[in-house]
């Protein structure tokens, strides 16, 4: 999967959104962009010369075919606009949701049809009952682990991450939207407590990555990095809105659920994608004779005239603040479960040897439980998620006068009819039981969501209410004349929308109900109960999103708190680390070696000198690596000793022949410094030109012991990505050196060491490094607040602080995470130095700028003169690196 | 209104928001701050005392008390919190809504009372019809004319500028809040075609600030630029949601209408505030027996069960499509007849004289033509805004099998029924008669807005097509056993939400039909309806307030267009400002001086050296101004004589008696500059902190020959607010030197002069002046998309392009704004220079980079020395200001 990788890399430049890093990169990808657009002109002319030649042949049908030509160009010319797109988008995303549903209807049916057949032999049809989802989950989780484990889970914590700028590998490629649509389609199919809705989010998004990938084979502009990032959102919200067919609750809620910060700009393509999504997706409903025309997909036909009582209201926000809590706990006990499961040792370790047995199982547990004609009895076991629902949200009351039996249950709505139980019992097990259920079930590893069995459970709890609520006022509540009775379907609504919008920290469940019942009259409940839902759940826990990206480890920054104040009083310089490694302009290699060893920083500050400090930009850590490797290089190493023999020549030879020249000197002096650099730079220079398309970082050639040791550290210090990579392809260059010197090189190691020495201690010419010339600076003063806003709103990992063009510190993700955590849970006063509450009245912080620029004058008039370091300030001795 | 100038004030700081300028100003604030808090510690032992006494006291319901004190403790610690302003804000706004509701149904009733009780004469009739509208619109544009201008029209453009970071001066004061609330109330209680939507965004935004500083009194954390942004957001939400009764869309039209970029941290502010205040005004409806309970404000009753056919989408496609149109053309009509009252210089002074006479006219015309018993008829003219509204979304379908005989015109169904004519005419003679009526009423100078009567247009023309749908099939379209017929009331919700989603260039107003009818049913439809609409609009005309905001011409950023390639193309180097002006650290006062000739900039940059032009930071213009005058004010003077006849007791003087220390010798030598320097510079530390407290811009004492012409010359060509204020502050001053002046300055003018020359060419002492030591910068090659991207995020005006350090230009939102205005009206061909599309095959901006670098770093090799000005690359030499 070559165009994968590629697809990785451009994804890459995400992080780098917004501000001006990569500046040779780009120019690069400029000058590849060029070749692309020269050699499609080269490309263009042959599509057009048939048509040329057809307007001068004389045939009748020529005309005809002209026309034909000149539309099919200019469609492929709008293969490159944004609705285009967008329609494919959607209209795939509307067949494979529907497609998916009719697979997973089937697979349902097929259990029922199983069970229903056997039942002459209760034995038998518990085997059917429990044997079928076992085996599809497991071939769900075995099917994932092999094709694509990235699959696993909703995919909704993912693409949130990806959202921000993160890269994540392998996360939008072909095999796993394969393995996540059909591994989501037989967990789906088990009848388990499991949701589509957060794994068609991540579905949508992979189908976007890949159809841009595709009509990218056309021309056009796909290769963009910010317009990947805003197809990404609008594939967020076709994927929410074609699986529930609501466009504007669909576009909300992945706005809430992936982003930070939204431009407004791009909230026409989320409408757009997300309607025709849905349009499509009830077309096909129709035309499948499944339905007469569009409606909503759980109608309901509450009475409109009198929807509900204003004194029915306190009864709302008893489901709002309930199910903030119970959303509260559901989050708690899914984290706990995979804690728990994490941390037992023994189990862990024969769960890891049989990777299958986990899902197997706890699908056996569920569906045991679940068994009608067994416990399943007592919770409407025999129902699945969608038939739950549909009664759930029915229109009429099943609990007159608080005993069941006048009211006859017809259809579906006998399951949770019991003969020697109520209604009542039988809704309080169903809830109790799901609960654990479904926080359990979306532990597993299948792809699967937890929006839908919380939605559910929402939905009986609401009904719960809205049942007890009808045997307490038979007649209603209101006093007047008419008699407009208690409609628990309405509750239940307003309980879905509100334990769901408590698990997800989300407002826009209230739309999604809307859209899903087809009826928006109890808009004032839900809103009230959704919102103090939040409110509760949002002061216990993080969502279930954060929660999975916390055990996930995945890069996040955590959300300010509602109205939490000492936010305003925390400052960067609070929680800067001061201490951080630099490089400056006229620094010897030796130091980028103790640079190296000394920070773990991705990027390194460059500043003018160590007595200014004046930033002047940040330079990234394998920039740095192959500058150092560069100057270690046996072509380095080579080329000198050539350069002693044949000083007089050097022009005459190509590059190649450099590479192979073997000269029998072997060179023990050491030339004075200065004497040889001047010499030394026009070779180098040609070196660097010689293989002119090699990435920079990759391929640099890695040699010499100093540096063997400086890259293994390194690799095992931070194994990331790029530099993992470049280790390894170091690795195989290293081989290939390493025949160059048995061949040629005569230099013994303690002779190879003296030069690797003597390289050190030269200065540093950043001429062939990329430099990011503009990294985000911010000053002392900025608050905690403004900090998170910025990092949030640019999608940083990083930024430089500095004072006056003068670098002070650094903040990362890291800190500011930690300084927020902290200021949350109470302990802000750890993050603020003591006497930070003091500084504001002695105005020192002034003082200190000023002194700071009084310095920078002073030096000035000096004519630049050589200066002890930081006399002055504090905050200015930043000690260099090591 | 002395606490107006401090929230003027305070929302000054709003324009930084994002990045850490006025860095010394947020240290006197930190100061102001301290002092308050520990003035608050002095005083709450007060209230603690009693308490602490009580528990003391032998009395039996000192508990009570104790507890009573308590509470009142606890609540207000809690009045600080984000929630409570929240209610407090929603509760205000439901009152405020719903009694103007009431005020304005009064006013109607009024006049219909009037109307109808004349009914003996026509011409009576006439006269009380015409007069009554007339005195109320007049009154209204009087009354808002003399109590505060701010408070004509919509309200939402200037919200929209607000929100963007600009402060726009009396725009969220008390007054403006009086005169918006009854100059709206008499407005719409005419019964022209005016709106309350958008002036109730500016009143709660209003409300919004009133009631900040209002809980500021107690105490509490108001202060906060950031928080105050989101308030105000919060506060648009509110507006929209307590007008229509429509928390939901409410929350999503105040965003697409005044936002760039949305923080959804904010979002649940908005949700929580606009559902409290919609909630509060549907009891408040429900209390008044209005209602029976809270439903929805324009409720209909359509078929929940086959609301529409499939085949019936086209319909409402061509509605969708025709209201883009009509949507542009509103817009278009609009602007065109503000640009003609404005450009007809007769017209214009004749109505600049009396300015109440084209209220007036304009209402005489509109309530002629829509008289009763007159062309009214033809019209439905006698229905208020609202029962037109009820009577298009009736259930009903009023033209059946073609003629409307058959059907029973009921209550006030019948204005729509004409004897001798055909609905159809009535609705056609309705849409054309109010398109024109609302696009003038609109431009009329009352507190009004646009919306609703767009809304009612749409919602007639739907009804238009509807009604044709159902004449052309009676009988439905559905060929199935069961007969469906069509529900024009649903066509006239989609016409609705299309036409007022064309003008306004939202998508949000889909939910808000959805709210106001109370039924969701038609979802699809209104979404494709909307999506089209708004694609149609925005392609052919800005939305209505972008369309204010150039009219008004407010500071404003255009949008980017659906998918236009070229912004991806376009750099900030082809639209950067190269030749901008810059204080180097070494420059003399002569410099800044000329500086300030040479350059409009608000904000200067601060480079290290004309040299190597390393970016510092940036200085206000106002603070050049501060130390230009502050070098050549009478003090200084005065305390150079002083210092020549006594210098050795300098340090036994206090400040005050500097102040009027008067000494007789003029001076007339001029010493060496380095010799004067050193010795002055303790002396001028002790003036400059003497009064500890003065605000550092303002109060600067301004004097001198020289400087009174430059200060003269900067009021005249950028009279802002700030600027405008310091320059009379600076009068005012300057007044009181010129008597110190008389008292004691012996120096003759000539004298004085040649005391300013020397003075002005000393070296710049910047240590009291206030840096932004981190100013907002761009590279080179930062694209157009990106930049665009930047700035509205962060709100900036301006931003420093670099290179590694270097600055090398500059781009401000008026370049910004005319590359994106060019490059989208076709003309992107002028933005980019002719060399920019082989710029990216040549590579030559990596080498530019690359010889940047090298010279930079070549100069740091040579220690520093002076170099000639910019031999290398062509984009270095940056021509110094002048």
């Amino acid at each position: 999967m070559a165009s994968d990788s590629e697809a990785q890399r451009a994804l890459q430049y995400e992080q780098t959104l917004m501000y001006g890093r990569y500046t040779q990169d780009l120019g690069t990808f400029a000058k590849d962009e060029a070749a692309r657009l020269r050699l499609q002109e080269g490309d263009t002319p042959r599509p057009r010369r048939p048509s040329e030649l057809l307007e001068y042949s004389q045939g009748r049908c020529a005309p005809c075919r002209v026309c034909a030509l000149q539309c099919q160009r200019f469609l492929i010319s709008k293969v490159g606009e944004d609705w285009v797109f967008l329609i494919l988008l959607g209209l795939v995303m509307a067949l494979v949701s529907w497609a998916m549903d009719f697979a997973i209807a089937t697979c349902l049916q097929a259990q029922k049809w199983m069970y229903g057949g056997l039942d002459t032999n209760v034995l038998l049809q518990y085997m059917a009952w429990v044997t079928y989802p076992t085996v599809l989950i497991t071939f769900s989780a075995g099917f994932t682990q092999i094709l694509a484990p990235q699959a696993v889970g909703s995919g909704i914590p993912e693409m949130k991450t990806i959202l921000r700028g993160v890269v994540l590998k392998e996360y939008l490629t072909l095999k796993t939207f394969v393995a996540k649509v059909i591994g989501l389609t037989c967990a789906l199919g088990s009848g388990m407590p499991l949701g589509k809705e957060g794994p068609f989010v991540h579905i949508a998004s992979m189908c976007a990555a890949l159809l841009s990938r595709f009509l990218s084979l056309f021309g056009g502009f796909y290769e963009n990095e910010a317009r990947n990032i805003e197809m990404l959102a609008a594939a967020c919200a076709v994927g929410v809105g074609c699986c529930f067919a609501a466009p504007i609750g669909g576009v909300l809620f992945s706005i809430e659920v992936t982003s930070t910060f939204f431009a407004v700009r791009n909230y026409w393509r989320g409408f757009f994608a997300a309607t025709f999504s849905a349009f499509i997706f009830r077309v096909l409903a129709v035309w499948n004779k499944d339905e007469e025309t569009i409606t909503a997909l759980f109608k309901t036909r509450f009475r409109l005239d009198f929807p509900f009582d204003l004194q029915e209201l306190p009864a709302f926000a008893v489901i709002g603040i309930a199910s903030g809590f119970g959303g509260a706990l559901f989050v708690y006990l899914n984290r706990k479960i995979v804690q728990f499961m994490r941390r037992q040792k023994t189990i862990n370790r024969f769960l890891m040897k049989k990777r299958l047995l986990f899902p197997a199982l706890v699908t056996l547990i569920i569906s045991t439980l679940t068994f009608p004609p067994g416990f399943g009895q007592f919770m409407a076991g025999q129902l699945t998620q969608k038939d739950t629902l549909v009664t759930l949200f029915d229109n009429q009351t099943w609990a007159k006068q608080g005993i069941s039996n006048e009211f006859e249950y017809l259809g579906i709505l006998e399951a949770w009819h019991h003969p020697r139980s109520n209604v009542f019992v039988t809704l309080i097990v169903f809830i109790l039981m799901k609960f654990w259920m479904s926080a359990l079930a979306t532990t597993i590893p299948v792809p699967c969501g937890a929006f839908m069995p919380v939605f559910v459970i929402g939905a009986a709890f609401g009904r719960l209410v809205g049942e007890s609520m009808a045997a307490w006022f038979p007649d209603g509540i209101h006093t007047d004349s008419n008699i407009y009775r208690i409609v628990p379907g309405g509750y239940a609504v307003v309980g879905a929308a509100a334990l769901s919008g408590a698990v997800t920290h989300t407002v826009s469940t209230a739309v999604i109900v809307f859209e899903l019942t087809g009826q928006i009259s109890h808009i004032l409940p839900v809103m009230i109960a959704v919102i103090l839902a939040n409110a509760v759940a949002q002061s216990l826990q993080p969502s279930l999103y954060d929660s999975i990206i916390r055990i996930k480890k995945l890069p996040y920054l955590p959300e300010l708190g509602w109205g939490h104040h000492e936010k305003y009083n925390v400052r960067v310089e609070d929680i800067m680390v001061r201490d951080i490694g630099y490089v400056t302009l006229n620094c010897k290699y030796r130091d980028l070696q103790q640079v190296l060893h000394s920070t773990k920083m991705k990027s390194l500050p460059l500043v003018e000198s160590a007595e200014s400090m004046i930033l002047l930009g940040s330079i990234e850590r394998a920039q740095v690596g192959a500058l150092l490797s560069s100057q270690l290089s046996p072509q380095r190493r080579l080329l000198t000793l050539r350069q002693k023999v044949l000083p007089e020549d050097g022009h005459r030879l190509s590059d190649s022949s450099i590479r192979f020249q073997i000269s029998t000197e072997t060179s023990s002096g050491t030339p004075a410094r200065p004497a040889l650099r001047k010499p030394l730079k026009p070779a180098l220079k040609r070196v660097h030109s010689s293989p002119p398309d090699s990435p920079p970082a990759g391929s640099a050639d890695h040699a010499g012991i100093a540096l063997k040791n400086l890259f293994c550290a390194n690799a095992a210090t931070e194994p990331t990505e790029a530099q993992g990579t470049a280790y390894h392809k170091a690795k195989r260059v290293r081989i290939s050196i390493v025949e160059e010197m048995i061949l040629g090189d005569k230099m013994t190691p303690a002779e190879i060491l003296e030069w690797e020495e003597q390289q050190l201690d030269q200065l540093v010419d950043f001429s062939s490094a990329k430099i990011d010339p503009a990294p985000f600076q911010l000053v002392e003063h900025t608050s905690l607040h403004k900090t998170h806003t910025i990092f949030s709103l640019l999608g940083l990992d990083h930024a430089f602080v500095t004072s006056i063009g003068r670098l002070v510190g650094m903040v990362s993700l890291k800190e500011l995470r930690k300084a927020i955590e902290g200021s949350l849970t109470g302990k802000g006063v750890k993050v603020r130095p003591p006497l930070a509450s003091f500084r504001d009245s002695t105005a020192s912080t002034t003082e200190a700028d000023t002194t700071a620029l009084r310095q920078l004058w002073d030096r000035h008039q000096h004519h630049h003169m050589p200066r002890e370091a930081g006399p002055g300030g504090d905050d200015e001795d930043t000690p260099k690196g090591q």
